[in-house]
């Protein structure tokens, strides 16, 4: 099927890519209004109603954030403006002294053929006391997944994608295309 | 001159209303998007291109934001979602051991009658160490503006407006409708 992947992240597009290989994914490096609410579907919905005038044909985009259980879900939706302006070191001092460190990644994608449908993915973990590890983006450094003492920055990228949040809804997806 | 005035605010409508006694303010309690931006502008510019569809007439909206220098700005345009998750507690433990406390209150309101125009107020000041006073609401506790030493959240209604940005913003819109 070809479908449309809007998103201008190199990543994501060659991640997607690659666990879908039995689909033509055209990248459409192209940005959509991204509003302020409380949950991911909501951006999503928001930004494929305004794709789905602009593009024909089968359309999908995809959105992550990480929730910090005891900062009420902060960053969540906002993660990637909360990375650029206080950073790693803003969660960690926000965290100091802080017991309860539960954390997850969630990832949801919005998918249309006519009409919009949502594929999440949640992988849980922890926040770390410390910065750890150089590899992967974004929050990686601090956040370490369930059943493992390595922080995502820490591993390679095969070993983080057996957790990944973004893996888990892509496959939700690509179990709904062998649906048609 | 009748002007729709946007906001689910009951404080915001009342020191509009009470600002521009010369001028028919009609509330519209009712919401828009507000998308994910750097700026208070681009948010405004946004809603009121929505609103400007739904309503006829002359059209006003106001945002504000909170922006601290040592983070880069933070929470800026995301003030409302920051101060849900994090408040006033998460703000002063990002600013622990932080010499530089500069910050300031910015008010943005979007005016539209055939075209959209932005007037905009700021309010400079610094962050506190601790929170202080019961007056007010969201982040008045913890900023004290310039030549002050009492915060927002120590002082009457009236005494505050004597900073306000949004006052500052409004007053500018009464005089480019005295224009007319």
């Amino acid at each position: 099927m070809k479908i449309y992947f809007v998103t201008t992240n190199d990543g994501k597009y060659e991640e997607v890519k690659k666990m879908l290989p039995e689909h033509d994914i055209i990248r459409k490096n192209m940005t959509y209004p991204e509003i302020q609410a409380d949950g991911l579907e909501e951006v999503a919905k928001f930004g494929m109603d305004f794709l789905s005038k602009k593009l024909d044909g089968n359309i999908m985009l995809e959105d992550s954030g990480l929730f910090v259980q005891s900062l009420n879900g902060f960053p969540g939706v906002y993660s990637a403006y909360v990375f650029k302006s206080i950073g790693n070191d803003g969660i960690l001092k926000l965290m100091e002294g802080v017991e309860d460190r539960r954390a997850y990644f969630k990832s949801v994608i919005a998918f249309y053929d006519g009409e919009v449908r949502f594929f999440e993915g949640i992988c849980k973990g922890v926040i770390s006391e410390t910065k750890k590890g150089g590899n992967g983006f974004g929050y990686d450094p601090i956040f370490i997944p369930e059943g493992e003492t390595k922080t995502f920055g820490e591993m390679e990228r095969e070993e983080k994608n057996e957790y990944s949040h973004r893996g888990k809804a892509i496959l939700k997806l690509k179990k709904f295309l062998e649906s048609f």
